[in-house]
């Protein structure tokens, strides 16, 4: 059954209802033990780790062998149920984060009845702010599309593309090629070549690691924008990113930090560890413990960033739960998370090193992950009818953690915050008031 | 493998340590919608809802339809570890929550050396405040026992009674009378009969729900100190309480409040609800809610009073999760949770009304769930090994409810609290700082 539930209800649209947070209203450094008072706030980046929750968190703790850079920035939790469903996709709960309402799942910043909403990035934009997209799916996927677009559904990702240049996105960087250059099935040319059109609105292009650390410098002398799209669809998972030419997560952040600061308005970036949340639906604790950390290296590089500018506000906060992750499974006393750290592969590519009577299963899972199988786990994985499944339950079996689905949960979500007047966000929240907290610190108009 | 991981490592003794934590000490009405300003702390009431995490949390409210009592106070989450053990136990958690120092699993007050610590409600006392500790399982289990005795082995359930009645908590409230009168298997009188020890150092004995809300006036009018057994061993779960004669929790805990707040030094009052995680290592999703719902009932007992008084903090914290519960499970997009509020047995007991062959398991759900079994769930429940567990699986299954272990993990736990100085619970924490937070704003000397 669907129930509407959750902490603040509030009805009304965001960006520009100033409305106020019960009386969540006093000195910041009350509650931010490394905040910085009531500035106002300039800057806003928005850290999104698609999929995570208290348990990730957990969990993460045991395999870096220390707190998290957000540990200690924990400020509250909070519901994230969409319109239609007790538990939201990532469409809907981004248009939440976005736009402060309720949405469908499926649909892309626009409410119930089809109305498109005014997101936070184009309020900033409209005060004057640069702003910027980052992400490791294509950049298109249904958290980034949710605060520059407007889609009656998520897979229209070609529509999303040409929304984003049209909104003149400053900066947009990560995968998904692809969706901007739309061919059909026989490779003919149908739509819009988005490439060519986003040179001739002033993007800068970069599609590999090493163009982006150069040629951002182009971008920064022109003030230019700038398009990185390093992948025809997805990025690589971080275990398998040394292969490829693509930059980490935290390059494309401080490579958009580089770029948005030189707005003297201030800037509205978002920035996604997409995978975390595909690592959860798979239950590859391998693939959703690495992907945790390239995504802690990003808010590294956003954080440090804030604490020397001072009017940054960095936002940690995930859409939803993804696989229902569990910090111990299966009756053990112990975590063993930390293990994790030597598995170099998801369970998907050890699926495909797999020979054809999988008589090899014992070797693959050596070689990737370390573990000598038992006859049982061997076994487990010969029968199996999804073979990256059972390898990524026996490695989490091994890592005691625990997975109840292979879809999204309703668990409620930690917020993690740094900056000035980020006390605003103590307490238990709805996913719809985040953006209307951030809306009243930024004094958008 | 073990690792010592938490919010803010702390190795100081607690509760004379005068610790300060972190920055967070400006004003409360800050972070506390409902807090009451830097006013001194007279009362503490600490109530631990046992295994109950942040899953619990939000799957219970969609079990009632509409948010907790507790949720509006959430302040932050901690961590839980136990000095041997990734995932604690009750008996090192409580130690932890009583004493701010980490202990192994199964100690009870006392360090890793062997060593008797102090917890809160001694300190408590010699500031000449008045005491009391109310639970629904035996009142000398783990939980309560943290608080007011010091032995090596939690199972020592009669050694800690006595030293119950050797410290004079005021109020004891609970199951466990066995525990008062030891007898061997024989039936013979070995150890000194506590009850008559209790009624000699001026306690009076309640042994039945209407004894306790008529009596309890006695022990008011003489100034006497209270003692409440209402079972030989743990109290009923909440959904059989109504075939007994017990008190309901909430009952209990005002009970307790009346008793108390005759001290004019104030009073520090432990409550649990203990069978939360009884329920989690059966997996029992029922069972679970049901007692949460009691204790929901007991917190807005307390929460009335410290409204009414001012002068008082309401603690809500959990020791630990239990099962690894999960909000959703096997792949659905609902939440399902007030399906359970038709359940009105746990697992056990219908599992004890199955005949021989189990040929009734269909009609047996259908009396206590209401649910109409599919022939596999049927299959199912007359193949278990386990056949509790097999019903409960399925109950829980219905709910989308997930479980991954029948022991604890090691998720964070959030921390609610209501009053004055609460501000100071705001964001990660260790399990051991909360019994320091608590002496700070109680000014213990």
């Amino acid at each position: 059954m669907f129930k509407k539930i959750g902490a603040v209800v509030l009805s009304t649209s965001l960006v520009l209802s100033g409305l106020s947070i019960g009386t969540v209203d006093a000195k910041p450094d009350a509650v931010d033990r490394k905040g910085k008072g009531n500035k106002k706030v300039e800057n806003v980046i928005f850290m999104v780790p698609d999929g995570f929750s208290a348990d990730y968190a957990s969990n993460y703790r045991v395999y870096k062998g220390e707190d998290a850079v957000w540990d200690d920035h924990l400020k509250g939790m909070f519901t994230t149920h969409s319109a239609n469903s007790d538990i939201t996709d990532s469409a809907a709960a981004g248009t939440a984060m976005s736009t402060g309402e309720k949405t469908n799942n499926g649909v892309i910043g626009m409410d119930t009845e089809g109305n498109e909403l005014e997101t936070i990035l184009e309020a900033s934009q409209e005060n004057g702010k640069a702003t910027g997209l980052v992400a490791t799916s294509t950049i298109t996927h249904a958290t980034p599309a949710s605060f520059a677009s407007h889609v009656e559904d998520r897979n229209n990702e070609t529509e999303i593309a040409r929304q984003m240049l049209e909104n003149e996105v400053d900066v947009i960087l990560g995968g998904g090629k692809n969706n901007f250059l739309p061919f059909d099935q026989g490779g003919n040319q149908e739509k819009l070549n988005l490439i060519e059109q986003a040179e001739e609105q002033g993007y800068e292009l970069v599609e590999t690691r090493s163009q982006l650390l150069d040629n951002k410098q182009i971008a920064l002398k022109k003030g230019e924008k700038l398009l990185g799209l390093f992948a025809d669809d997805a990025l690589a998972p971080e275990l398998h990113r040394a292969e490829t030419e693509e930059p980490s997560l935290a390059e494309m952040t401080e490579s958009a930090i580089d770029v948005l600061e030189e707005d003297k308005d201030g800037f509205f970036l978002v920035v996604e560890g997409s995978q975390i949340d595909w690592a959860g639906h798979a239950n590859d604790a391998a693939w959703a413990m690495s992907d945790v950390a390239a995504f802690e290296k990003a808010v590294e590089e956003a954080i440090d960033f804030a604490k020397k500018d001072g009017k940054t506000q960095v936002i940690v906060a995930a859409d939803h739960d993804t696989g229902g992750m569990t910090t111990g499974s299966n009756g053990s006393m112990d975590l063993n998370a930390d293990l994790l750290t030597d598995v170099t592969a998801t369970g998907d590519y050890m699926a495909t090193q797999l020979n054809e009577d999988r008589s090899n299963v014992s070797e693959v899972l050596k070689t990737h992950t370390g573990f000598e199988l038992t006859e049982e786990e061997i076994n487990e994985i010969q029968q199996a009818d999804n073979a990256p499944l059972a390898i990524n339950t026996i490695v989490s079996d091994r890592a005691s953690i625990g997975w109840t689905s292979t879809n999204h949960t309703g668990a409620d979500i930690p917020v993690y915050a740094y900056g000035p007047q980020t006390h605003k966000f103590v307490g238990f929240h709805d996913n719809t008031d985040l953006p209307k907290i951030i809306a009243e610190a930024m004094k958008l108009k």
